[in-house]
């Protein structure tokens, strides 16, 4: 199963994550990216040693060894790096353009630059608003940036990164109305 | 702005939850069950003032005053008080019928009955996948409570319910392009 989008990267860059306070909504974050077809995460400023043996575990068990968990690149910097490569920049926030009810979505399912989605904690600084090429907001009330990225990758993938099949993959499920099936592939 | 799908309640109840471990993912749960459109939501088991007094603050500034959390009912008396009063139950979890590449979301959108959401932290109680009439999985792959359900509130409601407007805001942004516009209305 090829994603729809195909030939475009897209990474997803975590910002502000507080090694203690956000440990577990940052692994969240990871997991969603890999689970909704991104390439890679980068986790801007700190190294959480936890997470990347967490995303170690789930890419052995449950495939995808593409997936690339980088830790510790300034934010600003791992930013300006992927513009000056050609990329661009959609920063989800509550304060952007509303995914729905605008042609937002559109515009950057038509642009061709690879996409780095820039998800923050708590405050992002106000830099980031005007770095960003796009500042998309998934609905304009407060959630989380685990459901914002979720719903931002299911629209721009139109859903079809759900049914992606991962290389390598050890485990497997066999969708089922009941119960749990589950595959040993080696 | 009305839902789509209207004179349907929508509950969340959110299972399994331990008080230190998941106070910040349950806390993002219940953001996201006000945010994409639910009416309620019930936090089983447990007693969490913490996240009471977030969702108040929350609604104080944004709105939704409709928008119920009751904790502390036993995870099972939720469930079949729920469909002793007519219900039906969505079980959100892997190894369910993927809502992409199966009919199980349009069955659940042709089913008239008001829909409990249920939600779990870590493990989820075998009885769970029996007593739901819906075991629905936003993808076979492992990611987080908090973006299934906002995909699946996101489809169910086929994307209006992040143009919803909330009653009774304090605050309301008016989306932009470039950094943040926020009026205050009362």
């Amino acid at each position: 199963m090829r994603l729809p989008v195909s030939g475009r990267k897209i990474v997803v860059l975590r910002m502000g994550h507080r090694p203690k306070r956000d440990v577990r909504i940052t692994t969240h974050v990871a997991l969603v990216a890999r689970a909704f077809g991104a390439h890679a995460m980068i986790l801007a400023d700190v190294v959480d040693e936890k997470l990347l043996e967490t995303m170690r575990k789930v890419i052995e068990s449950w495939g995808g060894r593409y997936f690339k968990l980088v830790c510790g690149i300034p934010w600003r910097k791992a930013i300006e790096e992927w513009k000056r490569l050609g990329g661009c920049v959609v920063h989800l926030t509550m304060y952007g353009e509303n995914i729905e009810g605008s042609d937002v979505l559109e515009r950057i399912r038509r642009d061709p630059r690879d996409v780095m989605v820039v998800v923050g904690a708590s405050k992002v600084p106000k830099e980031v608003y005007f770095l960003a090429d796009y500042n998309v907001a998934i609905g304009n009330q407060p959630h989380s940036e685990v459901s914002a990225l979720a719903v931002f990758l299911d629209r721009f993938f139109q859903g079809k990164e759900l049914i992606r099949e991962f290389e390598d993959a050890r485990l497997k499920i066999i969708p089922c109305p009941r119960g749990k099936k589950v595959v040993r592939l080696r």
